[in-house]
């Protein structure tokens, strides 16, 4: 009678929203400070004090037609400007304003640009772990996730595996560095070997595979050694997909946008696939006040010391207690192996120790958990007899 | 290669759009008070000055993350009691928070709604004149949409012909009132003889037929003596679609809700399917500054004057140059016949004037164009003279 498929994904939800809502529960029961949740990556640092300051000031100082009526679908012209000078600034890349399409955050980025692309047969490749919601924008386009283990010691890039998943249906790899909830980067020798494949196989294929690089995490890297390739300047049929909710910390308002390269393949029928897509979506714009807002804070980040902090904090302690994680590069999570087998049944028991982690079996990577450190530090300080605690009940 | 479907959509700009951009274009040639330019739905009253006020005193008086970080997917919850407080007060209803779901504004609203909805084989029945985006939004949920013919003298429905196009394939009825663009709005009598008819229609096919009510123009009406009925007190299965663009004139910040009351068929599946749909289509949640905005703001609405006078002074000096056209009772259209057979010839005539008015073809309704007065006062009664000339042209 009803969409049995989308009722389905509203009564499933997602894991990490579970524990979260358990999370909430548990707090009232015995106190905010007592539980330790892990278990969701909403930024915890407040936007630059610039961005308040700019809703402020445009809501003064403009006309309500201006900070509240339409933009055009694709976004304001000035703000795609600014962003574009910003990235070209940034990366040395020359994008115009025409590249760019400004969506209402990174999930609608990902999901318009997958509609887009797709056609009947298509499948989408991507790498353990992955953001579980990368399947259901996927199947509920009508197409197939394909789910390409990494090398389990580093969750880079297994490109013996990758050749052996690409095939003649393969019409986009969706990249996701810095990696939730890995933290790991593919760093420029890995993009390049990936470019190289890529290239061969749409060679072999004769037709392109557009690489979607998802990247809301890009700025959230915490050393400063460690560079994440702009991927456009390696492989021409890139489309990015970008978020600000990290970088300015502001989840809740839905901006983003989706790039697309003059010199991808089809360019420019793409560049109409994704305002079309848009369309059928339902999305008419982003939220006009925020995107003007973007485009004076555009450059901006927010201070994300706290992140470094808390991983250094984490990692180390996890790793004397003898947890085994690899070293997160960037993004806001750890992704730590359970202590035993079954995820699920490793949260659990940390639950009994009011630890509150997420099994990363819908990541495509059972057996590992995932904890968002996007938390005080204090909180972090506080859960680490907690951990320590857990790993000496497996002893 | 690409999603050929979705290239057409963004190839295939609205008719609306295009006309609005050679606007643009035509302003810069010969001035901007020399274009009379009726093409765009875009509200030119400014919020109600709360709006702007409460926008600076919440982010005065709030932290970043209340402010801008996630709310749960169905809203805020404060938002959505505000929200059906005050319907329950306005229509006498016994809504709770939980059967409201905040969207990203009409469109979302409608989209996320038809694809809950939608099983394969299903049909959407709605009446013409209708917005054109319905089209889209059910064909790319991979429906097909009936458009019923109304009584071609009043745009109200001709019960006979909707009896006749709809079958066991109807899955619903979407119904616009007031109407974009004929400003009709279905009264009482008309509410109560179409829910009978659905009802006997679910009756005889042992299956619920839903009503979609798209009402974005609720508060716009301009005679006290004229209401627009609740619908979902004359028919249980009822799903209300709104959007605040209209009524608090922010049609850019993306924000309006879907309800499904406690009656309808299936509803707790239904709200399950809405929150799938919204999840599968990338909507994470409406943005979430304006549902706190929204909160503070519900029930108030823009001073719409100005929409009355505009339509007094545009209905009657039309109606007095010989221009056939139904009296709008509401929104902000005037929905007059073309002065001969082919609607776009007629437009291209009217441009010889300046008057950039909208075919109305792609409504569903041949030889009508579409007048949006949702413009200056002083627009109107400037472009009076190049209406009176069309007119005579035709002599």
């Amino acid at each position: 009678m009803i969409n049995t498929q989308m009722e389905e994904l509203g009564k499933a939800p997602s894991k990490i929203r579970e524990i979260f809502e358990y999370g909430k529960r548990r707090k009232a029961e015995i106190g905010e400070d007592r539980v330790f949740d892990f278990s969701i990556g909403n930024p915890n640092v407040p936007a630059p004090a610039e961005v308040n300051a700019v809703y402020k000031s445009l809501i003064d100082s403009h006309d309500d037609i201006w900070l509240h009526g339409y933009t055009s679908a694709a976004g304001d012209l000035d703000t795609r400007g600014a962003i574009v000078k910003d990235l070209n600034r940034r990366f040395g890349t020359s994008f115009r304003a025409e590249n760019l399409y400004i969506t209402c955050g990174a999930a609608a980025s990902l999901k318009i640009a997958i509609t887009a692309l797709v056609t009947p047969g298509d499948e989408f490749v991507t790498f353990t772990p992955f953001f579980p919601e990368y399947r259901v924008f996927v199947e509920t386009a009508g197409a197939r996730l394909v789910a390409c283990p990494t090398n389990p010691d580093t969750f880079q890039i297994d490109f013996e595996r990758l050749e052996s998943v690409i095939s003649e249906n393969t019409k986009a790899v969706l990249v996701n560095s810095p990696n939730n909830p890995s933290g790991v980067v593919f760093r420029e020798s890995a993009v390049k070997q990936l470019a190289e494949l890529l290239s061969a196989k749409e060679q072999e294929y004769g037709h392109a595979i557009y690489l979607i690089s998802d990247e809301p995490y890009r700025e959230l890297v915490y050393d400063p050694e460690i560079e994440v390739p702009y991927m456009t300047k390696y492989y021409k049929d890139t489309v990015v997909c970008y978020s600000y909710s990290k970088s300015l910390s502001l989840p809740g308002e839905r901006i983003g946008y989706i790039l697309v390269p003059d010199e991808a393949d089809h360019a420019e029928d793409l560049r109409a696939a994704v305002a079309g897509a848009g369309r059928a979506l339902g999305y008419v714009c982003a939220p006009s006040l925020t995107q003007h807002v973007i485009e004076k804070c555009v450059g901006l980040v927010s201070d994300l010391s706290v992140y470094k902090t808390n991983r250094d904090l984490l990692y180390d302690a996890l790793t004397e207690y003898g947890y085994t994680c690899v070293h997160p590069d960037g993004a806001f999570y750890l992704f730590v192996k359970a202590l035993e087998e079954d995820a699920s049944a490793f949260c659990e028991r940390a639950k009994e120790f009011e630890l509150l982690l997420v099994p990363a079996d819908s990541f495509g990577t059972p057996g590992y958990v995932r904890i968002a450190y996007c938390v005080t530090t204090d909180q972090i300080r506080r859960s680490l007899p907690a951990f320590r605690e857990l790993a000496m009940s497996y002893r």
